[in-house]
């Protein structure tokens, strides 16, 4: 089960590096297996092209890894926390997409002006606070924004988004999609103001997206 | 016949792809025979990289698939609804690409100020209304608006492109081509206001590019 | 002689696709051999993936075909012009690429404000007139507007660009380049204004440029 | 030792295109053996499919080349000023990509607002002054602007970017993350102002990123 989830998130990785949401090494997914108290996370400061099921880093829920090896990613301390706090939530992923990053140097939650935004966010993309790295700040700074909203993604200030779901794929989606609505909207709002879209339409289109669209089985 | 439309279906996709119209699963391409009542679409929430002609759903003109199998895209009805009630087109496609759904966003359709605009769209590309997904309001929309303009393209407000043509291929074109002209009028407005084409010339452009562009035996 | 130009002229509609210039099939280069009366152009509206050197047509300097075969691009009027009327001129290249297409929106030349551009262009890329495709409008608006200018690309108001060099290649590279530089001044003048660079400098750059840059043997 | 350092030379030269940063041939990577008196360069002119290990060309820290062969890139007696006057760097990297010559256009420093940055910039990226090519005026600006700044690149007004770093892989990382958060920051700054850090904190992420990122070892 762990080396599958290994190669899971290893092969995850590709997607933010083909969905352009990041430069060198700046990025990282992590996983853990539903109810399990381990979770796999990319090795730190190490090239996308270089990633192996192997090099991947096998840590606890306090973000110690469990074997001799690489070291985790220096995010790691924030997917701990999250894990930690968020039973539900088996996938982690952050960048720092440009659009979202821009929208977060601003300090500027994404309104919802679309409905593909509507769909997989059910409302605006929060914005969580300045935190500095190497403690829990940033983890506690991800679970806390995060509690009041549906949105699986946070723009965390002057840094970069954290997505999570209930899978890592599912984190890395919410990643992808964060980057293509935080872009359409910042276009949109280059040359005026969107259009509003009433809270009720907002709410039934998440709902239905949330629970109609896809293949039943593979959800 | 029916396999043949599977796999030019299918391949298409690959133009949303490689044109950047498209994140992560969200835009489909559907065809249908000339003067037929099925239509081969994309199935719901199924990767770019995983999509196969065997996977291709065929529907009825009402959207509903006519054999067991995955579930159509979500927007089926909408594709469906253009379909009965165009029976010129067979080919439809749907995107959320960045530029054109930034114009959708403010409601904003996109001014002809550049001749190749004038060539494929024959004018400005108009803005459909606000329409929630689940019914027939989409294809309503999409219908009701294209009914009065050149454009084999509108930008649903809000959410994002629809096209259309006389294939698939045609649609995708179009789909292509708006995702150029909006993100250049895009750019171009960021620094000033484009100068206006004559109305006339708009008329001789449109013409010419109908009816001698291409080889003859391709149109 | 004329089998490697066509190999040439197809290889090079490559670059445009591999730098991004242009969006389906609107874009084309066309190459003579120094000194002749024949010029070898994309067929119309064949898409880059599917051209062979033998599909690309031969014209005379009428801009007519001298062999049965494909439609030669729809453009073959204006290089056909430009080859009559510039002998020093044996390569020409049409796009509408989006940043130099949104400068040719706004009828506005692209201020010499990077050293690239004094290398290149030694000076601002002028503006050409509107003028309606099918005649010698087109090629007449690029060669009276170049005539004038060390600019090897010219902006066609509402249209696109035009280059012009050598040799198929060193158009190409023109295009590349006014792309390029059409960008990063867009990037630029969006947050401010640039600072100009001195008369007396761009001069000494582009000098520089024309006579010492690259391999003495491959200019 | 000198044929490994013309491949490593070399192939960084393909990060330049991965990551966007050259149009062209505009673009080049040097290094040197660590205490050593000769440096590996692109040579002038190049396209980038076509460069080899063996057509790097090696020049003493004058910037003239020690053997027959191609001539070196155009912009080789700046990295040889570079070299010279500081020992502690073995890789020089020169671009003009879009957002970095964007601000150097302007002769704007890009302000220290993503965590990123103050990371591997520890504060702004710094403008140097306007030089002409040809002599040591661009080496100099290049020297003299590092030199009171923690930031390995520098954005030469006009011009592009320079970038330093004891290895010419650590120089290519400068140039890749100088032009993401060039880009960024521009993006967030087109709808509004971004929220500053305050220094302590620009102090203390510089501080952690320079001596904990990344594996021991492989820094």
């Amino acid at each position: 089960m762990i080396e599958q989830l290994r190669r899971t998130v290893c092969d995850l990785h590709a997607e933010l590096v083909r969905n352009n949401l990041v430069a060198w090494t700046a990025g990282n997914v992590s996983g853990r297996l539903p109810g399990g108290d381990l979770f796999v996370i990319k090795p730190s400061g190490v090239s996308y092209d270089d990633l192996t099921p192997e090099s991947m880093v096998v840590c606890d829920l306090d973000g110690k890894p469990v074997e001799e090896g690489l070291a985790p990613s220096s995010d790691t301390a924030a997917h701990a926390y999250v894990y930690r706090h968020m039973p539900e939530v088996n996938g982690v992923v952050h960048t720092h997409s440009t659009y979202a990053s821009a929208w977060a140097a601003r300090g500027e939650a994404i309104p919802c002006v679309l409905t593909a935004m509507a769909d997989e966010f059910g409302g605006e993309i929060p914005v969580g606070p300045f935190a500095l790295i190497g403690g829990d700040d940033i983890g506690r700074g991800v679970v806390e924004t995060l509690a009041g909203h549906r949105s699986p993604a946070v723009l965390m200030r002057n840094h970069g988004v954290f997505s999570i779901g209930a899978s890592p794929k599912a984190a890395v989606k919410a990643a992808v999609m964060c980057e293509d609505v935080a872009r359409t909207v910042h276009v949109a709002r280059q040359l005026g103001e969107p259009v509003p879209i009433a809270q009720a339409d907002v709410d039934s289109l998440y709902d239905r997206y949330q629970n109609v669209y896809g293949q039943r089985s593979s959800r």
